[in-house]
């Protein structure tokens, strides 16, 4: 099966039912990928970083752990990991964290430019676009509460696979960011599969 | 000047104007005050953990540290702490939290429940409810990325004061889960004053 691929720095949007297992890959190593996740009958339910921390009782989120929205329903199961090491803590990159962050650097719309124009045809506006769940940001939470952005652990081939527990519509991205990814803007890919 | 009272499990919502300063005050110690703002302008606007951990670069926010929008703007600067310990992580308790942890006790609707009715005058749904500000909120993030709710570190008469950067529709609430406050329901207090 051949996967899709997602060009650097830009977003796409799908739908992905019940059951279906959606594998995402990061095809040259150390980089991002932002993924949002909607019921697709109801768009106002969505991804909640808050829920998950609560329910999940852990920042690190891998193999077995749930994602869950706002209406503390669960979203998607992570049935496979090969870096365990993913963030949920910040917002997708945008036009105004890279005037925060790289102010002497070109602007992009970034990971939340490339969603919201992805999301707009199913009716999500921007305001609607929580913290995505990065998969593959390394964040680690200093023990005085620091947070740092380093680059990725993923390699060449790894991937993060996610079961739908409802139907959904999809979000994702290859990271614009400089941080997130060392600085080197690289592709996403992904697959999507039926179950059995 | 006369602190008003929030009882034991209940919440409140008022606009605090640019300039005004929110005094909140755990009268009796070891009690969460969940703190919810948005722009009053448009609701849709509304404080984010993601931004906010993004832009000020630590989870342990205290003085000096600022409470962004999910547009990027700064909604409440922290000027003074006395504790230091408040959580930013966790989504308000609610009737689903109570279902999940606590399945042998009585239910109640939680600080995401009175905060929803509190915050229904002002436009403000359900859905438009993210993770809040948990003033004195102990939630500890342990090196493997265990999350832990543990009572908090306030005592009688601390506080944290915030400064409002534009007109806001702002929730309180004192909280009603058992972890958050090791167990024993108290009221929350809160003052409003003007600049100068």
């Amino acid at each position: 099966m051949t996967p899709q691929r997602i060009p650097p720095r830009s977003g796409v949007a799908f739908e992905l039912l019940k059951g279906q297992r959606l594998t995402v890959i990061d095809p040259e190593g150390t980089q991002v990928a932002d993924l949002l996740a909607y019921n697709r009958a109801d768009v106002r339910e969505v991804l909640s970083n808050g829920r998950t921390l609560d329910y999940e009782e852990t920042i690190r989120l891998t193999t077995g752990n749930r994602l869950w929205s706002n209406r503390s329903n669960v979203l998607l199961t992570i049935e496979r990991d090969t870096v365990g090491c993913h963030d949920f803590l910040l917002t997708p990159c945008s036009v105004d964290t890279f005037l925060h962050f790289y102010p002497d650097k070109p602007v992009a719309p970034g990971c939340f430019g490339n969603l919201a124009a992805a999301l707009a045809p199913y009716g999500i506006e921007e305001d609607m676009i929580p913290v995505a769940f990065n998969c593959f940001m390394n964040v680690p939470v200093g023990p005085d509460g620091k947070i740092s952005v380093l680059p990725p652990l993923s390699r060449a081939g790894d991937r993060i696979v996610l079961r739908a527990e409802m139907d959904l519509v999809i979000g994702l991205t290859a990271c614009s960011a400089y941080a997130s990814n060392g600085g080197s803007f690289k592709p996403i890919d992904y697959l999507i599969e039926d179950p059995g």
